[in-house]
């Protein structure tokens, strides 16, 4: 529908959600539940995932590229859903994309981990490139100097979930492999909360759970994100009002529809048919 | 030093070895004991692995490009060490390189099939794209009209293979989980062959070997594929002259030396510092 102003057409734009390939569809998945009337245009860069072993200059070059195409498409906002991009080419993305507000998932991963704990002892589970990064360790002690973070890279998990496999003898194993020495250390020095810091890994959360048990709390950027990005629209005035509301999803591809849609129904949380993915070229 | 002759570069030019990371250096080095007289320059897409999920467009397309940086660093014959492309890619690059030589793998991993197997009965283990692509049910086909084919998917052994956890508990409950109801089969239709379609899986064979017992022959492409270049090589008159003995390989990647060398030491067998690798732009 046409708008009258710019400042209509920025109200009305969707909201537009960047990842390496299909993790990210967890994040957006609470978005579009804490803001059911706004319009979403997810970008997965399918073609190049995953980011998390590749390098920061290429890390960066492949986001600015995808933050490219959604401005392309209107978007009055950017959220990089992707951990391994959040934790890398936040700063370019933002630069390259004033005043379009950017958003990440690693500062309100941290914040969430800040709250959830107790005795201040924090665990993150990432990619390889996240965790060498350090953006989660310095996102938890910029809001709590005083906690104890230990980051850890887990690239199978990522393996594991677009495989489907989210429960079972083979992902309790592997968690035990990751994990069992952190998590088995004595009372007074192990972690009482584990950071989610990468969007596939909250499809595997019932086994670690089960895993690690009840003591430890599971956290992750999905709910945090979304509340970020609410005060975000709030304070640049581009909330979408209730009376024209939208609810649209558009999803985008750099590769194969039909992989998007058969892996991405298990992190979007409904099935996906081929034909509900456009693919797009970058 | 300088060549009399177009014919003599040819001969003293390397050859060129292309794969999607780090896994087609099980491949090199089968080559490199085999014709210890030849130059190697091999390329590693590491920017864009893994080549195994991705649509057959883009293989293509990736695999394309790195042929034509080989071709510009003047090697006398390419050979695509990574099963997905030669599985998808083989013909586009055959007919973009000619007169240059190009050589897969999956015909030479099918021939090694055909020579294993006994009652004809043979089993496949491969990258989605490879799976999908159905070129190595049809090279055994062709090879051996009468054989049992079966091709199953396994790109969580990518992932472990990538991590170096080669043997333990993980793989082999991975293993179980992936071949369990082809191996535990009747006697009169289990395989007897398994045919390794990555030029990761190498690395776990030892595992292989022990879940799947001593009654299956575990073959792959590498000792093939170096029987085959030599065949090329020398119905070419391309085999570089015992007096002119080069033995150097150089190494590049598009992307980080450094995890290239930590990662692709496993699958060289000797141990790779980040200054051995060239880093390169596609």
């Amino acid at each position: 529908m046409p708008s009258s102003s710019p400042r209509d057409s920025g109200v009305l734009a969707p909201v537009g959600v960047f990842d390496s390939g299909v993790g990210g569809l967890t994040v957006l998945r609470a978005l579009a539940r804490a803001l059911p009337q706004e319009d979403f245009v997810y970008l997965g860069d399918t073609a190049r995932l995953p980011y998390g072993t590749k390098s920061p200059g290429s890390i960066r070059r492949y986001a600015l590229q995808a933050a490219a195409l959604l401005r392309d498409r209107g978007v009055k906002c950017l959220v990089v859903a992707c951990n391994t991009a959040s934790a890398v080419a936040l700063e370019s993305l933002a630069a390259e994309f004033a005043p379009v507000p950017v958003l990440g998932v690693v500062e309100p991963g941290a914040a969430a981990a800040c709250a959830a704990t107790r005795a201040g002892r924090i665990a993150v589970v990432a990619t390889e490139s996240t965790v060498r990064g350090g953006a989660y360790q310095a996102a938890i002690r910029r809001c709590r100097p005083d906690a104890a973070v230990v980051a850890r890279a887990c690239p199978l998990f990522v393996a594991l979930a677009e495989e489907g496999w989210t429960d079972g003898a083979v992902v309790e194993a592997v968690v035990h492999r990751y994990l069992d020495d952190l998590f088995l250390a004595g009372a007074d020095t192990r972690p009482d909360t584990l950071v989610l810091g990468c969007t596939h890994f909250p499809v595997l959360e019932p086994a670690l759970r089960r895993v690690l048990g009840d003591g430890v709390s599971i956290v992750d950027s999905a709910q945090t994100t979304a509340a970020a990005l609410t005060g975000v629209l709030d304070a640049a005035a581009l909330r979408r009002p209730a009376a024209a509301a939208g609810g649209r999803i558009a999803l985008l591809a750099t590769d194969s529809a039909e992989r998007f849609a058969r892996v991405g129904g298990t992190f979007l949380g409904r099935p996906l048919a081929p034909a509900d993915v456009e693919v797009v070229d970058l």
